[in-house]
């Protein structure tokens, strides 16, 4: 099969197409033939040796793929061979296949197109587990997402306005920021011209949850716009995580800091998300209340581009690669 | 009635016996003739004038008593003239006679003195909802708590061991440590002549929840020795709240930083922290297997001496006033 190595770590340019043996599924795993791979910034610092795959997971990127099911490994219960699904996968997802925990796969939504599918799992796992699982967001309180325009922020406005939140975000234009409102953001902050923390304090907000992965000086920002009780999810720390800070207004405030990551959790772990996103946001996407955001698709071969798009920063919402 | 005032912020001088009205009790309060009357670290600091007493509260120290019922507010429905109670107060506890709202005060367990009982409230209500609620510490698990032979300290470990946790403690002289250990605690390192993170790696133990009144350079080392999804709950700073701290391990570790204080928090918050403490706590007092660990008492009129002995740091337990 066809798929995408890193052949040094890089710039874009290091990803190329390769011939590579079919993966042979185990224990309860499926393997899928890819038509759709999404693209994801934990891709594109796998790539540059940032961060390398956990052990066991494929050397090549991709962490979330949507295709048919080709071929079952012993004790698979859910699904046959021809069915649509879409995964979380531990690696290799820029392929023609790849094989998934049958427990970490979910059906595509009906109507979605491959592409769609494939933009969701990444993303909606990601603002699951942290927003509402790890931050406890509650109908009626207020979410204020960095990064609005991201595939995460992007999902995050989505999923919490249609489970009846408030939602503020930061991004870094007002054309992002006109986005950001198009799919139900209530404010929009361009960080670029305006400070956040003065201006949910003019609009009286205080954020329940707060989902950031800028770290660096926005912790002591989102202690002050923090409501009584609230939880601040790190999620990455692209300004860094080695910062100077006074904790008293944590302890004043009673807040939690906290924060995860995905890719190293077990099976297990990450089937518990997929359980609550089939029985929470799959009968949203089968109402046609939300439905992933796409900026842009590229063909396989062309991963190194959308890697550089990635890299740009000018994208509003996902890119995902057609297989 | 005879009660402590604060003549001026400075040292334990400045806490002098003067003529005050006996408070008068509101809705729902009762007045408490006290007998006993504990004493805390946050009575030091409003003494310093670095705590100043919220809206409302009495100007004079002292956050919990014991004594019996001698008037009752309107409305008051569970207690009568005579009743022994013990109770968390809004301040004004080094006195003859103190108001608290019904709902904030318990009846003191059977065969307890009055001394006993009026060394309950301040650090159980802050232990139950620091470990037990903010920390969600659950049977099995290991604690981790600094300062294992102050007031708070000392009650978290006979509390955290009755209700089955292993118990790890630091502590300032071989002398502390082993008092901790004689009440219960599973292992007590001496900071002054050992690294805590060190002893508990090489004893293989990681800490689910973390009891922090330290700050300072604790914070990242309570990170090392934290469990994977364990909670820090920093109840002071004695060392500092302004850090240096690399929050990598937070996100990694998925760890929870919090914190809490308790004398803000209105009387409805306060009364489920009671409610809490009647259900789960009391009948282990009722039962004698956990008791308040008195180092030391004082006549009221004494109270400078009892703060100058706090500030000496010496104690093992808890220090009381005799009213």
């Amino acid at each position: 099969m066809t798929a995408i190595a890193i052949t040094a770590a890089g710039g874009p340019e290091v990803l190329v197409p390769a011939r590579m043996a079919v993966p042979v599924p185990g224990q309860g795993e499926i393997l899928v033939k890819v038509k759709a791979a999404g693209v994801n910034r934990p891709d594109l610092m796998q790539r540059q040796g940032l961060y390398p795959p956990p052990p066991g997971a494929p050397l090549t990127p991709g962490l979330e793929i949507a295709g048919e099911v080709a071929a079952l490994g012993t004790g698979v219960q859910r699904y046959e061979t021809g069915d649509r699904v879409c995964a979380l996968v531990q690696g290799g997802g820029y392929a023609e296949y790849a094989v998934v925990h049958e427990d970490n796969a979910l059906p595509i939504p009906p109507g979605f197109s491959f592409e769609e599918a494939a933009a969701i799992p990444e993303t909606f796992f990601t603002v699951w587990t942290n927003v509402f699982d790890r931050g406890g967001l509650q109908e009626g309180q207020t979410l204020l997402v960095h990064g609005g325009s991201s595939g995460i922020g992007t999902t995050a406005i989505m999923l919490a306005k249609a489970l009846g939140s408030t939602v503020v975000v930061t991004a870094g234009s007002d054309e992002k920021c006109q986005a950001c409102r198009d799919l139900g953001a209530d404010l929009a902050i361009n960080y670029r011209t305006q400070d956040f923390v003065a201006v949910m304090k003019e609009a009286k907000l205080e954020a329940h949850v707060i989902l950031d992965m800028v770290g660096g000086d926005y912790v002591a920002r989102n202690f002050r716009v923090a409501a009584m009780n609230a939880r601040i999810v790190q999620i990455a720390f692209q300004k860094g995580s080695k910062i100077d800070i006074d904790l008293m207004p944590l302890m004043l405030k009673r807040l939690y800091l906290t924060g995860s990551t995905l890719r190293p959790r077990s099976v297990a772990e990450k089937a518990e998300i997929a359980r609550a996103l089939e029985d929470t946001v799959w009968p949203l996407f089968a109402g046609g209340q939300i439905r992933p955001k796409i900026f842009r698709t590229f063909p396989l071969a062309k991963a190194c581009d959308a890697h550089a798009l990635l890299e740009q920063s000018e994208h509003i919402g996902k890119v995902v690669l057609k297989v």
